[in-house]
């Protein structure tokens, strides 16, 4: 792990380029707001901590009000849990078998569940929660829109049924989570993609009883979704993560009624290292931030940003500013990030800043607990 | 730092996946390919270390000729100097005065050597230099085409000057850098860039003479290039990175004519965790291989790679081809990074496969040395 940034009671300026900055107090907001949500809803929260991978942000969701979190890999859940968080749902599959033995000993002394869509999964995953000695809750992924991983609904009962055959395993219900869904940017096209997810988790769930069970409970959802999840009547829980951050590419989203209002809480701050006459260059290329979903946006500066390679970004004057606004030599310069959750897993440490980015302290430096688990 | 995916000794068929996996024939081959080349040029080869971030690798090449490595950044210097290497040459501006008082910390006990572009580069570095009491070698970077750093031709003179004037700094040449012309996809394409390249090169040396002054060196180049650097009669040193791997966005350039052949040697390997009727998902996405440079192949299989998200990548047959190409759940898949540098960022290790990717066997694993190095 990397030597962090900066230390508690830094003043801003004296964080090391390139950094992960939160702020803090944005954060704090975020979070509260998307639980004030859940809770008026009566609907259980179970943020995606594939976005911030910290065990503190974990513990921070979880005292408002989240009932544990979602990871999508086993080694982030393993990361995780040894960070202490408690609860955690792998709201994906996992089908090597070396895996599942770790999945099954994890389930030993963390309350964990995971996501099935296939016989050879379930079967292995029984067999080795059964040599372990161990219980897990077991979700049915379904397909409802993304084409990506998950059965179709007709035959989610038939893997339920195959899921309750085994001791070690319960059936806790339907994962059904529509990704293609979120960055939809009008908020008109994303409700019509989640109607259909609906319509599809419907269908799941009487699969499900048809097979004389019952299903438990539908979680999904994202930051770009959840009001149509949470009005649904179907869902039970949502997963949202990136709301935590609020990226560029959500940002850009138009937004959802009855949403929360989120805010940026995540920056990378960065320096001016070199300038052109037209142009200042920064040091922050894309392995400071993810660009596949675009590119970072500059905070609060008619500025545009234009990637300059793995290690440096160009920022030229706004359409219509001249040359006088560019950033001096050694200026800061704080840019929004386009995807959170692939930034993230960039760095090893977040610099965690109270009072604001101009004129704040930085209060922590908290580690990214999962910090590269990809498998 | 991640636990690795396998060990030495493993069957390829034990590697977790995904996994970053290095062909360690395919590597030496490279590695030897490019210091004959440079062998047979006279012309010196420090390869840039930004590509692998690993002291063992920066070992094989200076064992096979090369003089040092390049590295983007301070960090990486930090890292590869504690991880054993001895000659390091940041080709980067550095600003910041608490990373200079690091970097004339770090020339006490390394052959170290930088670029520079400003006065105010030059002042700050000489102000660290001094207080350290180490001495550098400088070099003056010209923008020859990208428009990112460097400085004007006709300014290097003045900029040389002004390096000299300082006791502990050492003007040591021109780096001389294109990143633009190394993806021209056709070879004419770069050899046009790179002639353009070497006027401005040359007329940055005919500054420094004019001010009276001995232009040591010019150094630059990349994988997309360097056949025509070293052509060009002005070119001492060639600065290629990637060759050592060889990506898909490499191997889409149309070869230049006299350039050595490179073969991918490095992979990422995936595993099937589901399948539909007419696709099926790896459990790798854009967290465990970079696409700023486009998608990944799939290697040696009539199969496309959609980007499936941060932890999917979606496989479908290729042109012509029906479902029954599709791997099975659990099979495993390989697949040939689009950008090798920020891929190899995102992993902890090398897992270095001996006797090729199907029937060798793991026979070291190699630590990313300077992963993460983004300060």
């Amino acid at each position: 792990m990397r030597a962090p940034a900066a230390r508690p009671g830094d003043p801003v300026a004296a964080i090391e380029t390139p950094a992960l900055v939160i702020d803090l107090d944005a954060l704090e907001r975020n979070i509260d707001r998307m639980a004030a949500f859940a809770h008026s809803r009566n609907l259980r929260l179970r943020p995606h901590a594939k976005t911030h991978k910290s065990a503190q942000i974990a513990a921070m969701q979880t005292s408002a009000g989240a009932v544990g979190v979602c990871v999508q890999k086993l080694s982030e859940a393993e990361a995780l849990a040894a960070a202490g968080v408690s609860d955690i749902y792998i709201s994906n599959e996992v089908v090597a078998d070396d895996k599942l033995v770790r999945v099954a000993a994890l389930a030993r002394h963390t309350r964990l569940s995971i996501a099935v869509d296939s016989t050879l999964g379930i079967e292995r995953l029984a067999h080795a929660v059964k040599a372990a000695g161990s219980t897990l809750d077991v979700y049915v992924e379904i397909d409802v829109g993304q084409g990506r991983c998950g059965v179709a609904p007709a035959r989610a009962g038939t893997l339920a049924r195959q899921v309750v055959s085994h001791a070690g395993l319960r059936f806790a219900g339907l994962q059904a989570y529509h990704g293609g869904a979120q960055h939809l940017r009008q908020s008109a096209e994303r409700e019509v993609a989640i109607r259909h997810a609906v319509a599809l988790a419907s269908a799941a769930r009487a699969s499900v009883t048809s097979a004389g069970m019952i299903c438990p409970l539908v979680t999904g959802a994202g930051t770009g979704s959840f009001v149509f999840e949470a009005a649904s009547g179907v869902y039970g829980e949502i997963q949202p993560g990136s709301y935590v951050f609020l990226d560029r590419d959500y940002a850009d989203n138009a937004p959802s009624p009855h949403a929360p209002g989120f805010e940026h809480a995540l920056f990378v701050l960065c320096q001016v290292m070199s300038r052109g006459a037209a142009h200042a260059v920064v040091d922050a290329g894309h392995k400071s931030h993810a660009i596949d979903s675009g590119l970072p946006r500059v905070w609060r500066r008619e500025l545009t940003f234009t990637n300059g390679g793995d290690e440096h970004g160009i920022l030229r004057p706004g359409a219509g500013g001249s040359s006088d606004s560019l950033p001096a030599l050694g200026e800061a310069v704080w840019i929004v990030p386009g995807h959170c959750d692939p930034t993230v897993n960039l760095h090893d440490h977040f610099v965690c800043v109270r009072g604001g980015l101009q004129h704040g302290r930085v209060e922590a430096v908290w580690p990214i607990d999962a910090r590269g688990c990809i498998a």
